[in-house]
């Protein structure tokens, strides 16, 4: 049984664990939330990396085989950083599954040329352009949008049914009119953050109200899936075994917990506290 | 002449520097903003006070001979280990200075046992309770409000003359009102987060909406009064000396430059990057 180590600054990476257990179940899952050192979003790309290759060796040591970068802003930052630190081990991060998600979603509508993703992100993703190259490289214009208020809106909960999830619908609103006077001819949108998946449905709406409705795609599952083709094809008599999770976070347990079971749409297990040296 | 550290996680200390300077012009200042790290205000009492102690050691190493904790989030959580740490150097943080603010205020009001001062703050400063035993221990009463989206919308911006400060009106309706529901005879606030400053004309527009004004109060100008004191007195002739500042983070100097320079009201001189080991 392979042991996956999956890794994101915070809670968001467990929105692609929750796409990892149904599809590999016959595996053993070590996951890290950097949470001592959260946001990377706002930092620099050589903190980032700093900090994303000792996570990332940290997983290794836990017995980690495969890691998975369920973090956007590590990805798009520290990707070659982490593969270069730990050379025997195969990386798999969310920005390409997710431009191939968008590829998938262009193609289905027949006009690969015409197209243009908009992709939303935290503001280090945006200023490293790696989702516009990455689309760039498969065929498809791209535009990206930092959103800097969209994780802690998040993390405070104000998303459905909060009764003030309408102040991030009035941040949706900001956020994607700039955008699309940028980019009018944006018809996906690609959520560039592990946490943006909890506010789908706000998204929908906004671009519902905004006269511009687009598919709204994530990376999470196109991610699982990248992770799953580099596996043996899994056995029928495992499908239906407990993966078991190992969940490690660097600053306190109980946030993690509390938030953590929002993310994996499952009570969390114990959490066990870790000291990175930070 | 005398080398005063000032430390804050981020930028938002330099509201404290700013009153230090007119005030103790005769001085060295070694600033320290932790943004390899920020925001304090999220994690837990012992990351912060890891944290917190190494940064105010590295400021000991720059020369500091008087340290203070411009920050409301590290002097609630780990003023004592501060101390600890570094026993021949004296330690000045920002929530007494700022429980004393509020205690003239209410004088001046001359009602001090029916008065009740409400603080916004982080959530780890509200949980660590520091500024209510502080305020008691002056003879009022408190009520703490935990304020989390506050900090993100000022290094977003979007206050005053932003067109997207109505977001951060919005936002300051809801953590008001529910603030007042607890804490309906609140009549003093006191801003517990040296971000806040910057929204002070936004917080008495709100409070004036609400039809519940309040004397709006900060540590910021206290602070500084109360680092005089432990000086000797400032010689006349010193008054229109230009203090010498120096500047470290541990993060994005860039970032600094351009976000300080709004906290100081001033443009900031080169800022250089320090590894702390985070």
């Amino acid at each position: 049984m392979k042991t996956i180590g999956v890794f994101d600054s915070g809670f968001g990476g467990l929105t692609v664990l929750r796409e990892l257990l149904p599809l590999i179940p016959d595996a053993r899952y070590v996951y890290l939330g950097d949470t001592a050192r959260l946001p990377y979003g706002s930092k620099s790309r050589e903190t980032i990396a700093r900090y994303a290759v000792s996570s990332a060796r940290f997983l290794a040591e836990q017995g980690a085989e495969l890691l998975v970068i369920a973090c956007n802003t590590a990805t798009a930052l520290a990707l070659d950083d982490i593969r270069e630190a730990l050379p025997n081990i195969p990386v798999v991060g969310v920005v390409r599954p997710g431009a191939e998600s968008a590829l998938a979603a262009v193609q289905s509508k027949g006009n690969t040329s015409a197209s243009r993703v908009l992709v939303l992100a935290t503001a280090a993703t945006t200023q490293s352009g790696a989702y516009t190259r990455t689309l760039q490289s498969l065929g498809l214009r791209a535009t990206e949008k930092a959103c800097p208020l969209l994780v802690p809106l998040v993390e405070e909960g104000w998303i459905d049914p909060s009764p003030h999830a309408s102040v991030t619908l009035d941040v949706l609103r900001i956020y994607l009119l700039e955008a699309l006077e940028q980019a009018p001819d944006a018809n996906v949108l690609l959520l560039g953050c592990t946490h943006y998946p909890l506010l789908k449905p706000l998204i929908e709406t906004t671009l519902g109200t905004l006269h511009h409705p687009m598919k709204v795609i994530d990376s999470a599952e196109a991610t699982a899936r990248a992770v799953a083709a580099l596996l043996p094809a899994q056995e029928g008599a495992a499908i239906n075994a407990a993966p078991e999770c190992i969940f490690y976070a660097t600053d306190s347990i109980e946030k993690f917990q509390r938030l953590g079971s929002a993310f994996l749409r499952q009570p969390l297990p114990a959490v066990h506290l870790v000291d990175l040296g930070g």
